[in-house]
């Protein structure tokens, strides 16, 4: 039997999961104080809905599920491996939820504010160093086309970060189109711009000489190539946006850094950044990021991705989306301390004495989580190992004024 | 695009997840209050280890993963299906946890009182009407052999069901070797007692006269068969067991029946029940359930496991648990109130005035959750909606002091 876990996956320890559970409950606290309602979606689904779901490098990446029983026998006698399953784990939080609303809209608010924060697995390559299973923390706000959810989002996501003591960050805003406009201004076809997308996301990676390099070989016109790296040198402000894109789009972006900026009141930066692109195929206006250095890079990502939704009621419905990435928060915070929680105290009882312990631990466990311990002969060895797993009083069933205050002598 | 989940999971609307949450927060306080503390383990495990693990009828239930990459071409070349897969997702919360304590041992205390929430999959067949996807909420001590360990955690989940608003339940007690002592007695070879035990595990579903036939097709002698029959028909308590059993096990049985008695204080049942089997093939000693005829059967199962961490360390490990079935619990209580979440409000605002709002909800999301919504001209039909989506008070921006309280007219 193999005693590590699968590859990728983590155990937590009691420590790393008391401080996991505390960050997720006041993430949820922060969510919910803004009106947004958590919802819970499940990690298995219907591989079709996977598979179609534009979620770009992500698709290439699931874990697929074995059909089953008498349709595996089939699958396997068709020879073709494509029918050998039928279901799959979520790559992330955005598709599941796009299916739910569609599945109980009628039973959910207009506009949707909601929040899941939940599993999600991708199969990494090993070597990356990443987890497989991880967990994301989401809000969306569906049925609203304005603007104004931009900006809810920025800031309550920005809030959430602060609110677990997290404040060296920076917002980068930008829209979709904006940099399509951008790239198109620079000579390239409309049809090239998803393709020069994907290049200029690799901006941070493999910077501009990559990006350029990279265009160049994907054999587009050298003009259009110099043309948008001078652009992207010199700088795009959220002004000089009127001079690309759709006056509504360039409007838009400097409507949502406009509000976010007064509301963020210097506690955060807000920036505008026209090569943030965001991988997934779904965005359709605009997408942000928060990166921090203290956390190496960035820790939370969203944008709006209104086609979505129609893709399964036929009918388009509006829909934007923040998400942090739990798992490189944690690792960061859990070098801390959990601390906060309640107070442990160890009860010690004799052989024979369970029933009464029991009994006698409940007048305890008002203040404090109280763990039954039988009473071994070297106490004072007991009180150590008791005292490094994090006790701070020794209590003896019998002796109610009796207390051993554990921890003084460090 | 399929909008509903995938056969046999689920999506929960807001309301559910606020009870499941509420639940699940109790249901850990309760445990921690008993000094447990909660780990983490991940839902996909190695499928030897899943394939290994004696989990009785749920190794058939198995949702297994897909290879990827070179090693799924590799496989699909050799034609073997056994080696299409390489992990699955797990059944039980049990398997993790041994997989954990043999990977972490060293930094865990000794013994380990330990908590786990979670979810575990099962391809149980639709037509059961079963979901495929549910929570499982488990305490387990490891490291302890002495009975002190069944009667904590028969008590530790006893009480946690009564802090969550179940009172009508008993426990069902019994050991594996007491039951194979009594088939013995009765005449079938001991080698048979396990092909017994499953016949007797079904007594709920055929009755006597189903599990006599049962046992008589499966070809054993009939005098063994009547005999068997004949005292189970009698009945056999727990002061019998002499008769039949090893005087260790025997007594065994008293003192936890007897301690766990003496705690329930008649605030539930106890019972001792020799005809209880429990599927798993891992138990080793003490098993126990609990039922409840208002949830309609089994809410709670568990038992000794001596043998189970010995498989990875080669060294064996005491090893007791017990597991509340979430879903059942949830099912029924998630028809009562959703109540005691915090109190909702609504903050109505004006295009525009969104960077306003949420500077001003901030006064009022102290003592409440506040939502904001875009104000319609039709005021009191937005009211109404307002009203079902359980808002209790409408606010709005720029006048602090006009309150609308909701619900009032119903």
């Amino acid at each position: 039997m193999r005693t590590t876990p699968a590859e990728g996956m983590n155990d937590f320890l009691p420590r790393e999961t008391e401080i996991r559970d505390r960050l997720m409950e006041q993430i949820v606290k922060s969510y919910r104080s803004y009106g947004f309602t958590k919802i819970t979606t499940p990690i298995v689904e219907s591989i079709e809905n996977l598979d179609n779901s534009d979620g770009g490098d992500n698709l290439k990446l699931i874990f697929r599920v074995m059909k089953r029983g008498q349709k595996l026998e089939n699958a396997l006698q068709s020879g073709d491996p494509g029918e050998l399953c039928d279901l799959g784990l979520r790559y992330d939080l955005t598709l599941p939820l796009v299916r739910y609303y569609s599945n109980n809209r009628t039973k959910l608010p207009d506009p949707f504010k909601c929040i899941q924060i939940d599993r999600a697995y991708r199969a990494e390559r090993p070597q990356k160093g990443r987890s497989r299973e991880f967990v994301q923390c989401d809000i969306d706000v569906i049925g609203s086309d304005s603007l104004d959810s931009e900006v809810e989002l920025i800031t309550v996501t920005a809030e959430t970060l602060l609110s677990i003591g997290i404040s060296d960050f920076t917002v980068r805003i930008n829209d979709r189109r904006a940099l399509r406009s951008v790239i198109e201004s620079a000579g390239f076809d409309p049809a090239d711009a998803d393709s020069v997308c994907i290049t200029i996301d690799k901006l941070d990676k493999i910077a501009a000489d990559g990006v350029r390099a990279e265009l160049l070989e994907k054999g587009f016109a050298q003009n259009a190539v110099e043309a948008l790296m001078s652009i992207l040198a010199g700088g795009v402000t959220a002004d000089d946006l009127e001079k690309y894109a759709d006056p509504a789009v360039a409007e838009g972006v400097k409507y949502v850094i406009g509000k976010s900026t007064e509301l963020a009141d210097g506690k955060y930066g807000i920036k505008y950044d026209v090569t943030l692109v965001r991988g997934q195929g779904y965005y359709t206006g605009a997408v942000f990021e928060i990166e921090s250095p203290a956390f190496g890079g960035t820790i939370a990502g969203g944008g709006r991705y209104d086609g979505l939704i129609g893709r399964f009621t036929g009918e388009n419905v509006p829909a934007v989306g923040f998400s942090i990435g739990f798992e490189r928060i944690f690792s960061i915070l859990a070098g801390g301390e959990a601390g906060g929680g309640r107070k442990k105290i160890a009860l010690l009882y004799d052989e024979g004495q369970i029933a009464e312990a029991l009994k006698f631990s409940a007048s305890l466990r008002d203040g404090a989580d109280v763990t039954l311990v039988k009473k071994k002969k070297k106490l004072g060895k007991q009180f150590g190992q008791l005292e490094a797993q994090g006790f701070s009083e020794a209590r003896f069933l019998g002796e109610p004024d009796n207390v051993k205050v554990l921890g003084q002598n460090q």
